[in-house]
């Protein structure tokens, strides 16, 4: 598992500021990266987490890195269902 | 007015394939960019509307260039309110 992996945050159905809090935690603790990601209806959600973070909580320390955008085939209940994804990868400002 | 303002295709309430209809057309007229923009909730469709265009309509002719998200203060019912905003550019691919 790459270290990537390792700090990847998926957004779900909590809310917005619960995602937040993780990332400042993950950042807080020393770590470098981390991954924001997410499915359909959350992508909007993985956008709000990530300019909440990088301008409001964390503005001096992180920026956002790249953002990427992707599908994916799930199973659904009829059959294959393709869903779009997005990754945003959060990191930590060189310093200066 | 920018080539890439002229070419912007604002996320609304419409279907997602409203939108990929129009982007559509707009590289069939021999247009070489266009730019999908969304606010909010919109953000998912816009998503949507880049992966059916560039992976099921024209996957051979156009690519996504870039992702970018950010944010905006509108005015809202009870004063500023902070909305997320994303732009994708796609882009035609270059001849090979």
């Amino acid at each position: 598992m790459s270290k990537q992996e390792k700090n990847a945050v998926y957004i779900g159905r909590k809310g917005t500021m619960n995602y937040c809090l993780v990332i400042v935690t993950i950042f807080n603790k020393g770590e470098n990266e981390c991954t924001i990601r997410a499915r359909g209806r959350s992508i909007s959600k993985a956008v709000d987490v990530a300019e909440i973070t990088t301008k409001r909580f964390l503005p001096e320390i992180v920026e956002i890195e790249k953002v990427n955008i992707g599908s994916e085939e799930l199973e659904g209940d009829h059959g294959l269902k393709t869903v779009s994804t997005m990754d945003i990868v959060i990191k930590r400002k060189t310093a200066k």
